[in-house]
């Protein structure tokens, strides 16, 4: 289990007494525990301390609460296994930029539930108010913001701020080295043609980050596919033999934090990685978008905090954990650092300094550290609930990972259902979600799909993923029932 | 003359008169003016319309005034002659972008007088407060802008207000084909992106956008310069020879107010030139950025005015007018509306609400139309005083651009003076200019330099010119006495 909570206390011995009851099976999946004030009278515990109790198992993934309904046990569910273990070339394709657009095209849709989108929607996921506060307060101070004209690489206050943050995930970034993005889209795309020309191949994580297909596509870059691991991440022996070959330009990879896959590299195996780049010279451009949600503290570090020869650009953002309008990312571009910067320069010469200057002033206020460990909390919590759900609705059979960090899931449906079948179905009723299709050109994962988990977990959400659970149940009954070779 | 001031009233007469000794060598070149006061005793004016007169002259680039030192007669500035008439490949290289950085690093240097950088520098070209106030009220009104992620296109409200500004340029958009972008660099950068591959050739005006040339190098483009007259533009029958032999798979041009030259095209050959393209099916990138500081009203049409078949995808944006530290550029893509649309989220996502809808509010509110007819004047004014100092400074045989819109200067100094050891000379004396070696592979702009007219032109700013000008004069001395063939 993942939380630590103080040991011994009233809830949490009720907790340890519900979850070995679910673990031995006196509790089965899907059945009913009592209500919060049933389970209060019949052990004789006050209400808050059944409810802290019932809220932990929520937070292990143990039981879901259905609103108007009670709680329910899940049923286990297995994580996906480690299936594709092939080094793969030419694994992009322009079905999938289409794909992509159909499912934006479908976000936009008025009254749609979003089921696909990674980014947190609503108020409690960011401290709105206070940025407000203080994007005004920058604005009174600095009387002529808004006819300044910074250059890059920006902001010294913030990127003094980001070279501070990085310690806490093992590195030793100066504000020099750093320079600010339009978010970490844009830092990606620097970093990669900073260190690739068109023609060249990158080795990517299988699957990536769905953005990466179409900016390989737009760069003239082809991707070799390195097998990645659902839980451990990328394979180092995979990634050894594809560096002694000279097959790639550069790497890149979420290390810390993978979307989709929610996992992280073991430490050591980050450690190896950061040998192997400097020893053959390659470069790895290191997506950390998600590397300060990991759930457990202290964050473990990320590659490039092995990094000794500069080889590891390092790219991270603002967009997923604070202020997602005002698209701040930065890269701090390691050997690459002076083509970077001239990169930035000549694509879209700087940030808007108002924006900079207020995020700036938000982390070094402490304000942001704490909201990171609420979110930490938070997303936990989604994580398991969504989890939870997933166990209940989806037919048998279907997998989920469970994330180091982050607010997505990586589902693993049967065989029999056809993730692009799921989504138009899904969609008729008025419910968008991300199939596998967009993640490799082929039919790879066909039986994939991710799951966000960023929005208010209410009534329509649970409904939505109801639906869509229920759908993909009857598309596994009717596989089973039409003739072979179909 | 390009100010039409209402005509008869006795500021204008004295300044009629004026023009007429100055014309017919009575007032020669670098004579001493009489003082207002004397002027006023003289004539017996008030010193109210000789000040307006004097003014009136100053914006006729006649005379000009240095600070504690009165008003001087300026010299004739012959324009530059259309000299490059060859259509000529392969005119990108390293070397422009590592003096374009050489530049940057310089324009950084604390204590310095920057005459290179073409963006206003100062509160008098913004109106800084105004918006300043209405980004607190979008912050107070919107409550969750801060947690929006809007998505291509972007903001609604500016999407509209820019259609409807449009139609002063002649042309019709509609706020459905326009997205936003991250300044009009990323505009151009998304254009590039949706219409060529890498190895395509593009066909672009001598000189160019400096910053197009390293965005070609890094989307892996090359080049073919097309013939571009300093007064009128693109010459046309070179579009048309280039198009008529499929050697481009698209044009970039500024064809309203040009940067550096500062031109625009006449209307009768914008007209053409859209023909041409719809004819032979080969988009133009047109660049409107300056467009509307035409300094004559009503402005003329752009290219995307004629163009009937969307093969022009028009480009802007607020960077140089309204707010530079907002970052807001659009692109209409015509045809390619729904490709720049995919490569606009691929590459960055979206455009900041805050800043987009406080734009649109300005827009909205009448602001801006009042907020451009002021900046047409004081930049017509600007670059008349400018002028007027490279005449009185700089060495006989110096040419400059006579502007129809904009605030740039661009300057043929004589053979003799090499205009990258003038930077490096200037340099040592802090003061920044931009040498023409950046706007070419070769030697080709080696005499050429571009001025900037965008900040107070004060004291500091006439002595950093004379400084200039005496340092070419040197140059061009000691050119004169060197050896031939050295």
């Amino acid at each position: 289990m993942r939380t630590t909570p103080s040991a011994g206390s009233l809830y949490q011995i009720l907790a340890d007494d519900l979850t070995a009851a679910i673990s031995s099976g006196r509790l089965p999946a899907g059945s009913n525990l009592p209500s919060l004030r049933e389970c209060a009278i019949q052990r004789k515990l006050s209400l808050n301390t059944v409810t802290a109790a019932y809220r932990l198992l929520e937070d292990r993934g143990l039981i879901v609460a259905r609103p108007q309904s009670g709680f329910y046990v899940c049923s286990e569910l297995a994580e996906p296994e480690f299936a594709f273990r092939r080094i793969a070339k030419d694994v992009v394709g322009a079905a999938q930029e289409d794909l992509m657009t159909a499912v934006l095209e479908a976000q936009q849709r008025p009254g749609h539930i979003d089921l696909a989108f990674a980014a947190p929607r609503g108020k409690k996921f960011y401290p709105g108010e206070r940025l407000a506060r203080m994007t005004s307060s920058v604005l009174r101070r600095q009387g002529n913001v808004v006819a300044s004209y910074a250059m890059p690489p920006g902001s010294e206050l913030l990127r003094d701020q980001i070279a501070r943050r990085s310690q806490r995930l093992g590195m030793d970034l100066t504000a020099d080295c750093i320079v600010l993005t339009h978010g970490a889209m844009e830092a990606l795309h620097l970093a990669l043609r900073a260190v690739t020309r068109p023609g060249d191949f990158v080795g990517i994580e299988a699957p990536s980050y769905f953005n990466l297909y179409p900016l390989l596509s737009a760069l003239g870059l082809k991707a070799i596919e390195i097998p990645t691991h659902p839980q451990h991440g990328l394979d180092v022996d995979s990634v050894e033999s594809v560096l002694a070959e000279k097959r790639v330009a550069a790497l890149v990879a979420m290390p810390s934090v993978h979307n989709p896959l929610g996992c992280s590299m073991p430490v050591d195996a980050k450690q190896r990685l950061a040998k192997l780049l400097n020893q053959y010279k390659t470069p790895l451009i290191e997506d950390m978008v998600y590397a300060e949600l990991q759930f457990l503290e202290p964050l473990a570090p990320t590659v490039k905090a092995f990094d000794h020869g500069g080889w590891v650009l390092a790219c991270g953002g603002f967009s997923k954990t604070l202020a997602p309008d005002y698209r701040l990312g930065w890269i701090a571009g390691g050997r690459f650092s002076q083509a970077v910067q001239r990169l930035k320069f000549a694509s879209s010469a700087s940030e808007s300094m108002l924006l900079s200057e207020t995020v700036g002033q938000f982390l070094k206020s402490g304000g942001y550290e704490r909201h990171l460990s609420s979110l930490r909390r938070l997303y936990f919590a989604q994580v398991a609930t969504v989890r939870g759900l997933v166990a209940q609705f989806f037919p048998g059979g279907t997998r989920a990972t469970q994330p180091a960090g982050g607010f997505v899931l990586w589902v693993e449906l049967p065989p029999q259902v056809d993730s692009l079948k799921l989504f138009h179905a899904a969609l008729e009723k008025g419910i968008v979600m991300m199939p596998g299709q967009v993640y490799a050109k082929g039919p790879r994962y066909r039986h994939y799909l991710r799951l966000s988990c960023c929005q208010e977990i209410d009534e329509r959400f649970t409904s939505a993923v109801r639906t869509l659970g229920e759908l993909a149940v009857k598309m596994q009954k009717d596989g089973n029932k039409a003739p072979k070779g179909r």
